[in-house]
């Protein structure tokens, strides 16, 4: 059996644990609270960060994109990536632009501030970056409404790890309550569809200690 | 003919330059002064950001990952990653220790202070960050070092992106003259191998405007 250690407002965790699931490879889910710093699972992973995907053979994987390119290609099927090499480009273009830039600018801003710090010990929330990431994230879903008017998923016609980048980052941001849906009906629209994926539902049903979602959070037709 | 357009001082520009001059890829270079934005080049990429390549039919591709595996995957041969799927799960692994963890800890506090944030017009350097970089830098050269001990190269026994990924963060720092080889000589011996590759060389000519690179820079024997 694969392990997967990982944290709940995790996108990264979240979105290699769609990919287990939409490629229907079992795993266990095994909480790793980052900031014990525990030796154990430094000997896994040097950065000290969630996700690390054990193999059953005990060989441990590290950064969420190594592991979603791995489990692409030992499992192949369904492709996460599309089949040529200019759409592949611009799924992991995607894939970057919200594990990176959507991170940098909405996720750091909202759960890093509001959550993560708390967790890490790091102080109070500053409003200042809450503020900016409430501003910035109006920019990124008008992004994805530009992209769905043209396609039928974020990269192209199949659904793909651009869409489940996406998607977790959302879903983090939305547990929070601070996603503005009803000013953006092209995202909206495409994040239900996201929803109603069975490889979804295990994400809308954690519950942070101490910190409970909205009442639309888990709801599939909000 | 390809075009990409670059920084001087970007390591994911540097080392997407790495990758077309090992896989003998013909290219031209076109300097992105970013800061500028130019609606032409945001038309290329939205996200504004280098490196952008254009392939000879005028599509454009970003972001330094997807076009480092875009390159693979059209020109396999060299590869610049491993053949197994866990061995290439360990490469992806160290280019993105050095591109995230490396980039934040080290290169955004060096370079990142004392080059871009003149030419972005952010301001004078931040003393705190600088002691921050010169402070961990040491902590990834170590790491460097625990790996070449082990292997011939960072992921194994073939030269591979994690490499080029270290190297071009390396170079753009040890630029400024703030690489402490002489404390760390297993990483000087490994840098001083990619220095001498020819794929490396015109990286060492490139000049900043204003900013002069310390004697060393350039010389293979340093």
């Amino acid at each position: 059996m694969r392990t997967l250690y990982h944290l709940w407002l995790s996108p990264q965790c979240r979105k290699v644990r769609i990919v287990l699931l939409e490629k229907k490879i079992e795993f266990e889910l095994r909480v790793e609270k980052v900031w014990e710093r525990r030796e154990p699972f430094l000997a896994l992973n040097p950065a000290g960060e969630v996700p690390v995907l054990v193999e059953p053979d005990g060989t441990a994987l590290s950064d969420g994109n190594a592991i979603c390119e791995f489990l692409e290609e030992i499992h192949p099927d369904p492709s996460l990536f599309a089949r040529h090499a200019l759409e592949r480009a611009e799924v992991r273009r995607l894939v970057a632009w919200f594990d990176h830039k959507f991170n940098h600018e909405v996720t750091e801003n909202l759960v890093g501030e509001k959550v993560m710090k708390r967790f890490l010990g790091l102080g109070e929330p500053r409003s200042r970056a809450i503020r900016a990431g409430l501003k910035n994230i109006h920019t990124h879903l008008d992004y994805i409404g530009y992209l769905i008017e043209r396609r039928k998923w974020l990269a192209g016609e199949q659904v793909s790890l651009a869409d489940f980048a996406a998607a977790a980052h959302l879903s983090t941001v939305d547990y929070l309550g601070d996603v503005p849906w009803d000013e953006h009906e092209g995202a909206k629209d495409w994040y239900a569809r996201i929803k109603s994926r069975p490889s979804f539902r295990p994400l809308l049903a954690d519950h942070i200690p101490g910190v409970a979602p909205p009442k639309h959070y888990g709801n599939l037709d909000f």
